[in-house]
């Protein structure tokens, strides 16, 4: 991650000005605001601002005048029984605003959740910064020989960095060639909507990103998976980070519930029920595919 | 309006305990915060909480690291720039959440507008209260003769009364049935979910309602309107005044260019061009229907 | 259900004017269009229009040229694996669009559905029919003692019939009264949308609603569930059997990982685990609150 | 645009097969279903399916049993009316679902249309074809002088041959260093999802895209506009072109209202009523700033 000292300043001058508010604050995440949390070789997310916190969730299920339920303790079961049961709207009334630096490729995924608000930062108005995402070795990884869509072990030795040469070589020269093109230096420049074209999906961008706390963990449940790619997993896993500081009651839930919880099928279900009364249920008498009882029989 | 004295000690509670934070703050907002501004005879909207200010607006619109623009002049004429050329995304960056108590066919209109987010007090889970909304006189109108779905002059005299009459009645008489069946005195009580169906519209239902900045401004264009109902114009224009309080740079904005502006057809452009050049443009050579002239003379 | 004689010439000549097309067809949904099918005692839902069949949910999934996979077998391992991983954007291609006439009370819980296409029959502009909602005798159902949002027992007797009373009398009252105060016979009438107000939410509306396969999906797994309001679940389930003759393969995907499956939580998954290893395990052991554990025997 | 021979013999075959059906037929749209219209140098946009006609539109702003309104000519008022009064519902009830193939750095800015239904080829799963837009030598413009974020003059001579040959070396260099990555000839390849970042943004990507008229007409109304970037500007019109054989009428009034029109604020409101009047208004009595005064003069 690179912060420019101007950029650090900003941030510290923020951080230095602490004020008054009649609103809801989550000590968890004033703790964060502003600061970068470093993802990748030169991305971050940072929080920019937050609404609500764990009292919120209740005191909206309630419809209540003051503050959430009357005890923390009738805050933490309220709102384990609100993700039980999917109450989704509760958990829709705190909000977070973040600043995010990513590369391209990872920015089209993230953009396929589409209740959230964004301002990209515009590279038909600016010119894009030389920073492009460049693997470490251990994540330079094979085709899976399994998964039509993921990734299998890492490669290594001259097939390794042969990948990180042409990464790296590509990466450069195409920038070298988006400053020639952009250049007033002696020339007309080429417009920067058009010259942005030759740049790789590896090359960083940034926008903020704000997004109640519902969709947020619809969010974390599909990018923290183990089945996402890499690139954004791990900025799903420094925003589960910052979620468990921000409302813990709420993510404490969310792990049980949502990313270690799992969903049975009706056939699955009726296969647990005979397994537990003595059966010996194999993939022939259980009803389900062979992809399927696979997946069953990794998660019992 | 009518708080009692436990929801008011809850909102003293909360106004008397300020927090230290670094996120934005909007001094024109805290005033507001948690106090209730009554609408109609019980209803009100009270701000529970609110994200971002006018320069946050601009901090998006511009991806920057710090705060908006450098000076507060910039921030005013970007705001004004933004919002001239319908750029909505920095605007959807605040965010606020209203405590709101209405009448349920006022609720009803309200709820079409999609994007927010919404918590109801359950009449499934609870019993309403007996409050309905009971129009002032001078708000007892006759059908409109020339707009089908808008409402004339006022009823006066013995035809007002009987209206006000009908009104209190009937609901009075719902509710003592409502009661009646739901009791559990010396009976078996009726199920909440089924003895609230006999409820009239009048009655008062309360909700948190959150939604960021751009979509609240559609809302008040819509709902702040003269063709508007004017039970649901009334809350809109509580808003506004919060609003106006909260992020005086697009509430500005907004006045100009969306309340106050009025968007014109090719064809009634064309109109002004030549009456701008002197030509005497009528009805029949203007192009438009009569719909649209009467419309059209009425804005100029 | 009530159609008029002119209603259902309108229908019957929609459904005597077959025309061709080009566009994926599904048979099963062609013998749906337009027919009302009968819900409570004068609501119904009626296929307007819709979009897609089970071939063009595997056509996206695959961003293919011509129809989907090249064998019936495969679109339904397909459509199955889709639905298991969550892969929700597929389901999203097919579209339904629904007339349906429903409570007023139910219209308001429907609503919340907010991603969906409404056009609602406005009481601003137009006059209310006289049809109310009377339940059955048998749905005249007792508070629940055990879940406050639910009901229990009917009541019998004297006390159903109470009720029944109770609702006749205050539905035909408040109309009469509506009618009263918008008569112009002899008087200004009152304006359609204050008048409106008066009528309690047994009353009967009627809307266009559009929405997705994957939403309506999720509509229907809420609103089928035994733990919905009956008076929902009623539309739902009618929706569930048009979308089964509609969508097949969808539809029994559906059936078995949502309708019929269940979410276990992480602690839930080990006790599962424990017990198929041969262990008693108790509430106590168990790592679930009583709420939980209940809901987990019910379950297996 | 490149179709393969299976490509076409895929539309073909569907073109070829006409059916049955009940529902509203546009015979209009019925003849571009499937045919793919070029756009740029490899993309297309192709009709795959839609649903509803301009009857459909007055058939639900009336929550009729039947067809829209009794005449073609009533139909065509309502929805000027509609068009002009912001009665957005009713457009929502058609549905277009389109096949597009599109440069990544397109497919960028469309994607910020949230409200839609989108499924991406994707790139972790399958090869990306060697696809790359290449702009005819009279788009090789320069940055404009005049507005950050828009084209000037198109280059001439050595300055548009020179970012022609780059642009063209790139994009061949990097698809074949993308190819020696994935390959498994001799090596083990490297995972699809990985290899594809090296790959730059004018790659062509496709995706089926399904929107309602509400929210295309929004789209086409930001992205036919002229200072939409020229690449996504030929989509808006080729859809353009399309939309206006499916529903004539509510294109005719969306050209009207729409994209011949233009929205005033209330200054610029009062400075036409000053010039009507035939005061001599200049930027310095106009009450606006000198860029706001440009467009006004421009308009008028």
């Amino acid at each position: 991650m690179t912060l420019t000292p101007d950029q650090q300043a900003e941030i510290d001058a923020l951080r230095a000005a602490p004020r008054q508010t009649l609103r809801a604050v989550s000590e968890g995440m004033e703790a964060h605001l502003y600061n970068a949390i470093p993802v990748l070789d030169h991305g971050f997310i940072r929080v920019v601002d937050y609404m609500g916190d764990d009292a919120a969730i209740c005191q909206a299920a309630r419809v209540s005048y003051g503050k959430g339920t009357k005890s923390v303790q009738n805050d933490e079961g309220l709102i384990r029984y609100l993700m039980r049961h999917w109450h989704s709207t509760p958990f829709e009334m705190c909000e977070v605003k973040l600043h995010v630096k990513l590369p391209v490729f990872v920015a089209r995924q993230w953009i396929r959740h589409r209740t959230a608000n964004v301002n990209e930062y515009s590279a038909r108005y600016s010119i894009l910064d030389r920073e492009f995402y460049i693997p470490a070795p251990e994540h330079i990884a094979a085709q899976s020989v399994v998964n039509n869509q993921g990734r299998g072990e890492a490669l290594t030795g001259a097939e390794a960095a042969r990948v990180l040469d042409i990464l790296k070589t590509d990466s450069e020269r195409s920038y070298d060639n988006y400053q020639a093109m952009i250049s007033d230096d002696g020339q007309r420049g080429l417009a920067r909507e058009l010259a942005r074209m030759n740049l790789p999906t590896n090359i960083y961008t940034q926008w903020y990103w704000k997004v109640d706390l519902h969709n947020l963990l619809h969010f974390l449940r599909l990018r923290a998976d183990a089945h996402a790619q890499y690139e954004i997993r791990v900025y799903a896993d420094a925003i589960c980070s910052v979620v468990a500081d921000w409302v813990p009651f709420a993510y404490a839930a969310f792990e049980d519930y949502r990313l270690g919880g799992a969903t049975l099928s009706e056939t699955a279900l009726e296969c647990v029920r005979r397994m537990l009364k003595g059966e010996a249920v194999t993939q022939e008498t259980s009803g389900m595919s062979k992809g399927e009882w696979r997946e069953f029989e990794q998660l019992l």
